[in-house]
């Protein structure tokens, strides 16, 4: 197995995480099956269609459908068998494979961006979270759920934390270019299964917010 | 008067049905005529702009303004007479317009994704449906209603069954095209009015969640 | 300093303007920094970006990227320092140039897409509204905040009316396209600051609504 094929099975783990942890997330507001897909489907390719749009490149999905045929699959098997998914340790483990896909994601949409040269040095991160918490904003928008952006969970800052550091490797280092996206991954996994184990939160100095609340 | 006309009057009243059923559905949240005219020509015009976009092709209405015009006539027209708009019949005529509206623009667009050999064989059926619901989700985003993904009216999946089953025709029985899509548009419109006119809602099985609701 | 110097001056002052009100509209809401650079960020470049993606032309930021760096420093800068920029002064002068931003942003998108020759004469006054108000709408829908298109308040419907006024100019009058640039502007910041000083609301006739409510 050469990395490559590593880097897809990796990516279609991920979308299959995205469907899954995004069907469970609507499980308690009655969906049925037809928004189920649909949910799952923006949720696990949504970032990156946002992404491909504002870099005006064909949309990934469009030459590479297994990340549709992925997503709708899980979507389905997440809908037809929620009890066993929702159980604790399958839940659980969806939620770290989730914390593996946005590290993933982001970090390879930060490469993308960059071999684009497209609004260095800013974009590549930025994009880089686009990415990755992108189909899961579309998805509480649509889904009529707080959004990520309202609530206290730590998700997004870690994938900017990588991000932002794969970018400075990306400028100053970029013979490691692979083992700093591997390391980049691995810490914005590892902030986010802390995160998802000890229940962290953002930190009350880095909230905002009238006394009046 | 050919075929292309026909066509062409019958995307111009699907135009007005989608224009009109989006004021009349914000009707009772008091908004003033620019947010009408917003919500009537986004409605309109949005689900057809995300698939061109999505597609990178330049968007259907910059080459015929029509759709616009007419939309926001259209619009203008459902603020000043929503009184005669909101009496049952014409609603109703204009309920079964807008089902004739999502049947013919997903149709249309399933057509128009695969003679671009976009994303084949999944990319067109999906693109139907984003152009027929999209402008209407964003409406419900945009006005803060429960968008439909939420409801349990059955309103995408006959648009989703009709352009499944045109792929399958254009994929293994091409030389019948028109009268395949005169049929499919008239099944998507049949459920559609069935679901109108009986009130059917997605079946209890198809639903899901948990018993605490 | 050049006509065009003083131009980028001023579209800097709005976006600082654009991502200072969305960071103190969401203050009540308790957020974090990250959340409050990413909608002060989408507040300040998101209209601007739908525009180009429907007129699939390059993004304007990718090209400038001090639009991007400049949201980012204002949002943090009022994330920190939110209690002086709450101040009734502070924030009522903010309020003023964020009316000067809306108008010049309009204008100056009704003239981008004018010269592109996109969807004369309708869709420059209509991107020019969705430049203005368009990152706007975004933050409320992620922010779940009522939506401008829902309030009251006489926010958008100046820089529609400015945006035509300047379609007719360039249409009948382009010899005359920075005096009336200068004017549209000068006239939409009049109405919008006398809508913020008086308080002005669209009228009772322009609103719809049954008595239900």
């Amino acid at each position: 197995m050469t990395l490559g094929d590593l880097s897809f099975y990796v990516a279609m783990a991920g979308t299959v995480a995205f469907a899954v942890s995004a069907v469970l997330s609507v499980a308690e507001r009655k969906v049925d099956l037809f928004a189920a897909i649909v949910l799952g489907t923006i949720t696990a390719v949504g970032g990156g269609t946002v992404r491909d749009m504002i870099l005006d490149v064909p949309v990934f999905w469009a030459q590479e459908l297994s990340y549709i045929w992925v997503a709708v699959v899980a979507s389905v098997a997440a809908f037809v068998a929620y009890r066993f998914f929702a159980r604790r340790f399958i839940h659980a483990l969806f939620l770290y494979v989730d914390g593996l896909a946005i590290a993933l994601f982001g970090i390879q949409a930060t490469g993308k961006v960059w071999d684009l040269g497209f609004g260095i040095p800013v974009a590549p991160a930025m994009l880089g979270v686009i990415t990755a918490i992108g189909g899961g904003l579309i998805r509480d928008v649509l889904a009529q759920r707080q959004t990520l952006l309202m609530s206290r969970e730590l998700y997004a800052v870690p994938v900017l934390i990588g991000c932002i550091l794969f970018t400075l490797i990306l400028a100053y280092a970029p013979e490691y270019r692979l083992e700093g996206s591997i390391f980049c991954i691995g810490l914005i996994f590892a902030i986010r299964a802390a995160a998802i184990h000890w229940s962290l939160q953002v930190p009350e100095w880095a909230m905002m917010g009238s006394k009046r609340q």
